[in-house]
């Protein structure tokens, strides 16, 4: 079922400083700033060549990530995303295998513009995973 | 001088069952578990498209992993681990920029007999990042 991992998400309490010493330091590319109010967070993307890391800073005052980043102030690995080919059939074998998939079960847009889901951590020995359907 | 991400590592407190549940409720597939006494871990590989996912568990009294998981006791993401092509190249360059490589900043052989290195969380935003040249 799963797929390619589609991105590994990394959320920082300052964008500009962590995309800088990804560039600067890490001698990696990284884009612009983008800024997604509908999932309360500004992301860039470091673009690797076999995959890709989102950097994520809260933005809003109901950031997703706020909560994690009171937790772990420095930042730190937020969750990972898969690809799969079909997010409903996913989300059914999930359940059925007993484990909780997070909101109302229904996929929302992602930042790629593509359904995503996430499962619950506790049911994934403390992993956020993301699935998105390509 | 980042290349491709050469895995994702996750500990986890209980290997087989974390196997199974890459194997059986994602639908992964997973290699047999392999003793790294010499890392004071237990590693199984969940092989992706494009990269691949760590899961360890500790081995033996003095574990890397073993702070970690008295700080997450269900696991969580430990670290990413990225392709170099010169190590020692990448070393002296993240220390020049002021980045702490960690240990006596001489590269050890890791779990697929490849020299590696391990720079300090602080430095990046919380994140633990393993250098591996290929």
């Amino acid at each position: 079922m799963l797929g390619r991992v589609n991105h590994v998400a990394i959320a920082v309490p300052d964008l500009a400083s962590a995309a800088e010493s990804y560039r600067a330091t890490l001698g990696a590319t990284v884009t612009s700033p983008q800024a997604l109010p509908e999932h309360g967070v500004t992301v860039v993307f470091v673009t690797l060549p076999n995959t890709k890391v989102e950097l994520l800073e809260p933005l809003g005052d109901q950031s997703p990530i706020a909560a994690f980043l009171a937790k772990n102030p420095d930042g730190g690995m937020h969750h990972i995303c898969y690809e799969v080919e079909d997010i409903l059939a996913a989300r059914d074998r999930l359940r059925q295998a007993g484990a909780r998939v997070l909101g109302d079960g229904n996929p929302k847009i992602g930042a790629h513009g593509k359904p995503v889901l996430f499962l619950h951590p506790k049911d994934f020995h403390g992993t956020l995973i993301e699935l998105e359907e390509v």
